[in-house]
């Protein structure tokens, strides 16, 4: 890519951070409900402190940080460079102030953009700069979601001005596309950005199968509901029952009854559950409980990359409507797709060196991978090859279901 | 009190709560590090919800709340009044904002400034206004204690700017005042304001002894240090060595070493420490140890109450300077005072009837009572017969040691 | 007291806890179901272990111990003498055996004997001894106490054979026994056996008021539970609600619910509620709550030493009957009975210097004193100045309650 | 397999079991000192259960057990079949006394012998028979591993007697054996007895690469901590730094150092570390730890298949040694190897209907599979397609590591 694509992408990107936080309110950059979520505030400082850290301070000639305690504050999982401070207490870093981090990100952005305007960066830095927009975009994502399950804790629960958009649509029936036995390629060929865990490209073994031409409904989930989904453990993976009874769980995330009829909590506040929606909020524990019931099984990340169409160039969220919708395409921009693969390395795998190394290797332990995008998916962040990952008890992330069968 | 007095009462707690937070951040306000401590924008409601839920709602003809759900968010341990939220959680109550809490604050003020100098307050509503800025100042002095605490847990930890005083002084020698055995009389008489703890007044038994003239100093309490009192189990209380040895204590909270010198953090920011300021931020583990550790006691509260002086109609703290100093009064206004007593009812103590009845009696287990007054209790807020109350275990409110002895 | 008195209640203290281990299972002497009970090996071995530390190897010359690991092993609370393992971890001391534990108390015991029949003990040595048989009196009660507490969590519930009585007696009606004003003198005045805790004696001061005749029945306790005890926050002391919600409390300890009947699980096997036996197995919580919902109070540990007569000479339990009867004294020997008194030293209290000091003082913090004795409590181990102790949340020993009335 | 052969199988894996258990205490057999183990006495009767449920019960005519109450008590994981009792309070079963379970152990066997060999036994019934020997197989191994736990928190360690060994054997230097690129068959093929999860058979793909020729020694393992292997973040998978920081890991579990020697708890008591036997009680994070920092992988459970030889008919434990030796077999026999696959059904794989079918499935989510046997692993026990699998932090099975390396 040449410089100028990247500046325009750099451009397009940081704006975009910008504009998810109009019409927010100052408390709304410090709230902090679990662990696995962090601050606005700190969304915003991590993302700058990436392109400073692994861009600007090693390939800036006589580049000095204005702020050099900041690397050690907004440091994520970059245990090569120190440890970082507790996750769970991002929450309690008052200083520094929230203006001063709006200050921070102009600052650096203004140095970069200069630096790639006018002095020229290295092919080696620019690339870095490509990885840094992508990240950005990644967290992108990760603040709606934090952001989301935040707000739900609140005695009143805030929500953002929602887009319109046309009338609901009824979800096509579900159809079984099949996938033939045999040998076939998946992974990233190295044409265009992919993060490193998405290669290298390599063959694998399918034994054949169905896939669902679509995601799950709400209807259809409401189904194994009534039929006593959460109560029954023999449609549950061991951990899975665990987890169901540790957290009560009867439903998915911000599902709540209100006068006998499922609403749900929303981006924009609380809403009727729409029936022929996707469900989504759901774990793998979930997903994998509603497939035996339904007698299928979850597709294989290989199964589901081979099946998949090519997302369309625009393929993005509907800015402003964070909410998955019916009647959207089916397989991107709606909910992430559990798989039943585990994240791991493919075979050949070898992490970057260095601290950028540590990027995606370093997970590869205990989650499974999600396939397609969902409705906060940011523009231009969505491909065939992509690999997102999670616990498979993680339910804050836009996450659903698309089912497989083995071959008759 | 007439209602003039009341009146100007009320208008210059709530003044000085506005005061208090000036030249705070927007973050400041949402900070939560602990169940024990709550966000100040959660003091600022609770402090103006106790008005209305106490005078405006049952005294006032007519009256309709305009924000009827903060009755439920803003309430605390009155338990009669609906299930409160999980105290640790109040940094997620994302709304109301903070500009809505102080338009909250403004209207209430207005009200209830309007119904008492127009519409006249019945005496027992005038009495529970007198209740409610007492109630206020308690929470200034929270306000402070927590937002230190909080604070101290921000890797920039932030600092007020701090009242010029003149320099250092040396602490007066420690000295021994003889307390005769007998029947005395202690508690709250009736004449003027006090919480409903202090009374009622009733005779008790002294055997007699001695009570340290001032409390103890830094330069002391190190000393209880040097020779390894936290390393010495046979000088604590039980629970108090298993508090030690679950968290690690070495020393009073937000002391640090730094080049081989102790430093402490304050509202001001990392000071040396003063050898002769008077010990703070010890739990009673620590008072208790420490006594032992010298052949001493700590009072109870009838002792202390009967060798202590009234105090002075001005006394309080040095405003902007929240941390305690050498030479000051030696009972009143640098560090609350442990007691050995638990806090438990006077003989024939009634609570009152209601909700507010709830307002003390339901602490009298587990606390230990604490007298005097500190660095950080609003002016006009001290008595003799005054009784705070913390768990044993306690340590970031400003507490610190007398001493006292058996007669020989 | 003479050598031969020690001597035979040493003898007859030993033999009693051998009675009480009849019968039992190899599995019985292992279980620990909390960190507040102990296995019955380990009470054992310690009871034991006093003996050998306290006695033999600082007064007999040349005394070698045969097992010096022991000394670690067995320690409880006595931290001058070495950290002591996990209290929680006791039930696994695989090693050593019960058997090897038998043959320890059998060692020690003849060892003992012989020192005090032929080579003679001093004096203090012999005061020792008595505190050692004093000491394994208290474990009496905690055996059973703890062996309940563990067999209540076994899916088949043991019971151990009950000694036949005479059948249910209804119980007295409660009448009010009036206290007088003034100055009391209370604790123990030092002629014969005391735990240093009960005295000194010393004066107090009583404000006069009532006592109850009896303790509370289970029928006066059902009344409370059906009159929504349990669902009424206004009851309840702040940390007792607490405890209420963390633990679904809604009877007391051992009580559930069969065919609509209440049952209690007793060291005899499941057994009806007898509704004119003392209630027992509450907390100091459910006793004060109680006490509130009558109108009555808790009495302080003063004025039921100053209302109860002394216990008879042969007061003490009815041997393999565990379990509170109906129709019994008033005072002693049914249930331990909450006082509001924290547990603190008297004026002028100094415990004992060396390791045996720590025996009583360093757990003056957060507990409350009980009075009386119970079921369970040896016979010639009662006082009227005897001062039990437990945290207010304490369930599992055999509690119950005494009412007090302020004077009208 | 014929009635005859079964028979002789199962007298043969019950008599193992009576001779594991030869030398131990009474109170060996209730030990139990984490979730994640379980007392002998519970290991003896859940085996029994096992036949008494899926075996006499429904396919033995007018089977009636004389224990009904034994099928919730010693239910594991089979939820199908009624909530199982807390797992962490195993110890709690104070009933049935080991006396009982001995007897109905006894009981047991001699009905299912006498079914089979006189009345015979439908060939369904006989394959839960065989399944029932190599289930009891399994805890066997659990038997041993759990005891070794248990034991190693015992202040006085136990140990037992240690068979004779031929001295200490040099390990052969390690080499690399190359597996070729290619679709590969893997998985049992159904002759001759298997798990569930060891089938269905299925192609895979291999990308080729290097095996090392036997495991990971201790010497080889204390070059990784010599060179700071613990300290060095970079090295671990993000779940294994956050264990290793939790823990407090510094070596492999059961290690100690005394005198600056590294020592072993062993089933044998404590012994010096000999440097030559492979490294054991490693979790897979320290697996995974030690082969980055040998720029080296583990192998996937497909590899590790494809390389390793079939299993000599006697492999199997030297009775009365378990501790892992040098110089024994490369792949079966010392220690189980952590392989990187997530342990997942196979292509085709499903369960079998009913109860015995959450046999395996279920816990097909966060755990990893392990290939070979180890020093506790019962004769008749080991196939080359034998899964085995834990989660990636436990240490307490005889885990350990063998080396991958990708094609050059």
């Amino acid at each position: 890519m040449q410089d100028e694509a990247i500046l325009r992408r750099l451009k397009g990107v940081r704006q975009q951070t910008l504009h998810l936080c109009e019409g927010l309110q100052p408390e709304d950059f410090g709230l902090q409900a679990a662990e696995f979520t962090s601050p606005l505030k700190w969304h915003l400082a991590h993302t700058t402190w990436f392109f400073e850290t692994f861009v600007l301070t090693p390939y800036l000639n006589d580049y000095r940080s204005s702020h050099p305690e900041f690397q050690r504050i907004f440091n994520s999982y970059y245990q090569t460079l120190g440890q970082p401070l507790s996750r769970a207490q991002r929450h309690l870093q008052a200083r520094p102030t929230l203006e001063e981090v709006w200050r921070y990100r102009t600052d650096i952005l203004d140095t970069l953009q200069n630096a790639i305007s006018m002095d020229g960066l290295s092919p080696e830095a620019l690339n870095l700069v490509s990885l840094g927009t992508h990240h950005e975009q990644q967290h992108q994502e990760l603040m709606l979601t934090d952001l989301k399950y935040c707000w739900s804790f609140s005695p009143l629960p805030p929500g953002m001005p929602q887009a319109t958009r046309s009338g609901p649509i009824r979800q096509e029936p579900l159809e079984w596309q099949p996938l033939p036995e045999g040998v076939w390629e998946v992974g990233h060929d190295g044409n265009g950005f992919a993060f490193d865990n998405e290669g290298p490209r390599h063959r694998t073994y399918l034994a054949g199968g169905n896939l669902a031409s679509r995601p799950v409904t709400n209807r259809e989930y409401l189904a194994f509901m009534d039929d006593g989904g959460y109560e029954t453990p023999a449609l549950w993976l061991s951990d899975g029952w665990t987890t169901v009874q540790n957290h009560g769980w009867r439903s998915p995330l911000y599902w709540f009854l209100k006068d006998d009829q499922w609403w749900v909590y929303t981006l924009h506040g609380c809403q009727p559950l729409d029936p022929d929606a996707p469900v989504c909020h759901v774990s793998a524990y979930e997903a994998h409980a509603y497939a035996t019931w339904c007698g299928a099984r979850l597709p294989t990340e290989a199964e589901w990359e081979t099946a998949a169409p090519d997302p369309g160039p625009d393929q993005g969220p509907v800015n402003g409507d964070w909410h998955p919708r019916p009647g959207g395409d089916a397989w991107y921009g709606a909910v992430w797709q559990w798989t039943a693969s585990a994240y791991q390395p493919y075979p050949g795998f070898r992490p970057a060196g260095g601290a950028v190394g540590e990027y995606n290797g370093k997970f590869m332990c205990n989650q499974l991978t999600l396939r397609g995008s969902s409705c906060a998916t940011p523009a231009g962040h969505t491909r065939r090859t992509y690999r997102n990952f999670f616990y498979p008890g993680d339910r804050w992330q836009f996450t659903g279901i698309r089912l497989a069968q083995d071959k008759e």
